[in-house]
């Protein structure tokens, strides 16, 4: 186990980091990108980040931290509580596009949407303004929710006055806030259920995510377009609750290993990479059964702790590749 | 903010408020309806209400206080915990119906279903009778779960066993029961994703829901009919747990703004309008994307904190009337 | 109501007990599987049981523990937080098929899955372990989750890559995870929505589960196939956590009665038969209404405390065979 993932400097964490399943466009380095703020600081900083909207091979668009990087999904944003991030988004396409946060705060002029006249025309530059909050007492004992959470943002302009257009092609990512004392992970990894895709991608080309045994990994799950789903991940659990790790022997939530997954929701959970069950590679998929047998599934590989492969690991990813997928819902049989 | 809407005199706190939403027919005044009780006041009340079942136009029919004053959804039911409500449902159709609360306790008499002969036949006359309880001690530091909670009620015999034909004519609304200790709301909406409409109806003739920058807001979300649906907020987020508030900084509930809503299920939260984010024009809608496109989009307009309307608001009202939901679902771009 | 559930010898509670919706064939007596283990013994007991996979009339499959006797849904596997169960898994069918389990720990070879050639070929015996955990403290307060949940488990290899046609066909099962002080059911209730049926069945011809006034019923809910539900029990309610009931007066979770239940996922809850509303026949259903017109509701009958029959409770049963779903959807009114 590593644990000293808590201890190493939280300064060197970069606040955006690439998208772990990046489409095609190699991901960008985390020094691009801003620097995280240590633990003890003050809430409250600002950061200013530079968006670019691009159309990318196959009819797909995506969003990136430099020009020609778009990624599907985009970059994974991060922010603490409290903090607040200027976008300026460049609109480097011919369509008409924005860019929606959700859990943050906004005024309307930054709502991504037509409704609000908050959009890029085709060639536009514009800034959008996300504010985060920490939670804050009300009456009774109780306190008004902050912004930590595992959130995404999205197009909501393209096609139509709600982004279908957009959403369907790639213009999504993931959206972190932090609160103070949360665990950072080691590795992170995006997975949107995007109608019948993954990532806008389908099995066998779904995102192979690797890990090494025992580091601590972020999953963001993402839910888009018209179709319901269910995520599935094999030989990993997590809670159902705002970090996926019990808050203490008395948390009440559930734990789970399926939960569902649908337009417009999100959730994220932190597991040791293959904890309690070794490496290997273990499938994610939507538990749809016409789903996962039409290709809404991918790999999570578990390396021994050196890195190196573990036994069977080829084998199984050979299978992935070969047949695992080829014959598509064989039919019920009698 | 206002921070007296709880130092104000329950007493004066309508048990049974009108429909926020209502179909045509104006909202029953509160005075109507049936006084609250003191937090501090003993368990127990029992309360009687008559409810009138009607038709209404355009083939729906509505639940209400009075007769002729049918609405869709129907008026908002409200108990503290302990309480008792007895319903005498007036049928004035000539169809078979009943009233089935979620929730609540009743015996099998007030279950609404045709499966133990609970409805009223055309024209009939019949009382329902709905308690609730406190939590009560179980083994273990365990406690039995209490009625509290944002629940509703709906027509469960016009048309099929089920009262599908009920439900999707518009035979359902809101029902709460409050624990000791609860925050009231200064505004209440009721949103009832009901296959592809909202309150039986679709954009630009959804509700537009009203209240001024900080007002105390609750906001009830129930699913029926036969489609699964999400349910999003612009700009305001909820403790996903009983109340939508934080119930102590060691609160584990995700926060969230998109939740789903199926049939059957329903969930309710606070939120102050407008909080951190400003006033004007938010919408709220169904995240399933062909949905929004659809129509099942409406507003949330946040005045002003004096109730004046905010830059930009006529705008986005215009626009989402004009033309917002004109094209539906413009399909794919390429 | 009936204390002494706790009180009595949990030595004599079987860990492994028969769906108690068994399909045609008899349940498999207690006595038949494993001794339980009292709660103050060391976590870390192995128990070896095999598992008959079987051909079933109708087309249908199903688990067993001893030959011939397997039933749809499976048998209830149980264990506590730190026991690992050995299962044999005798395939006495001519069809390729496998256990896989939600929740637990296992390593490649006990996937269940092709993908890590852990499945067995007809007529094959293979040997599948699924180990369990107790939280372990993690950084910041924090708790990694054990293994504690309601859980299931089902075939991952017959008819596609995802055991598509074994699950369809009825291989599947509860599987519950206790936590140390857990409390204990008197029954137990396996409900398992499977594309259109209920534990493969349509009513009337739905499982009719029975307690007496007051006994602690324990009820696993599943979903399957590729169709999504809504989970709903009249008269009852339980906490959305993992156990059902509030864990203390500050337990946060939302109290409901009705819950998504989709493929892959799994819920469970005890409740006391009747508890505030009296004996009498209540109905369970999906709550998706052409699921429930089109046959995807049953009863549950909740007999007097001394397990007489409650007044109309024989009129209801009657009315469920008679007509209650003889016709589907009459269809929207006009």
């Amino acid at each position: 186990m590593d644990d000293n993932v808590v201890g190493r400097a939280v300064s060197r964490r970069a606040v955006l980091t690439a998208g772990a399943a990046g489409l095609a466009v190699p991901a960008v380095a985390a020094g691009a990108s801003l620097a995280g703020r240590p633990a003890g600081a003050a809430a409250g900083a600002t950061r200013k980040v530079t968006i670019y909207a691009e159309a990318l091979p196959g009819g797909l668009y995506g969003y990136g931290l430099a020009p020609g990087r778009a990624t599907v999904p985009g970059p994974i944003l991060e922010m603490w509580e409290g903090d607040t991030l200027e976008i300026t988004l460049v609109n480097r396409t011919d369509q008409r596009l924005s860019i929606h946060p959700h859990g943050v705060d906004y005024s309307t002029d930054s709502d991504g949407s037509p409704l609000n006249a908050s959009f890029n025309g085709p060639g536009e530059t514009r800034t959008y303004v996300w504010r985060s909050r920490e939670m804050v007492a009300a009456e009774g004992r109780r306190f008004l929710p902050g912004s930590a959470g595992y959130w995404h943002y999205h197009d909501h302009a393209m096609g139509t006055e709600h982004g279908t257009g957009g959403v369907a092609k790639g213009l999504y990512g993931a959206l972190i806030v932090r609160r103070r004392g949360d665990l950072l992970p080691e590795k992170q990894f995006t997975v949107v259920f995007n109608d019948m895709l993954i990532n806008n991608r389908t099995a066998p080309d779904t995102p192979m995510f690797e890990a090494n045994l025992g580091q601590r990994v972020e999953w963001i799950a993402i839910g888009h377009g018209g179709t319901f789903h269910t995520f599935h991940l094999h030989a990993h659990r997590w809670a159902d609750n705002r970090t996926g790790l019990l808050e203490g022997p008395a948390d009440p939530s559930a734990v789970i290993d399926t939960k569902d997954l649908n337009p417009g929701g999100s959730f994220g959970f932190q597991v040791r990479a293959g904890e309690g069950v070794g490496p290997g590679v273990w499938m994610y998929h939507c538990h749809v059964q016409f789903h996962s047998d039409g290709g809404m599934a991918g790999l999570f590989l578990v390396r021994n702790a050196d890195g190196s492969m573990p036994p069977g690991a080829e084998d199984a990813i050979h299978r992935f590749h070969g047949h695992a997928h080829a014959a598509h819902h064989e039919g019920v049989l009698e």
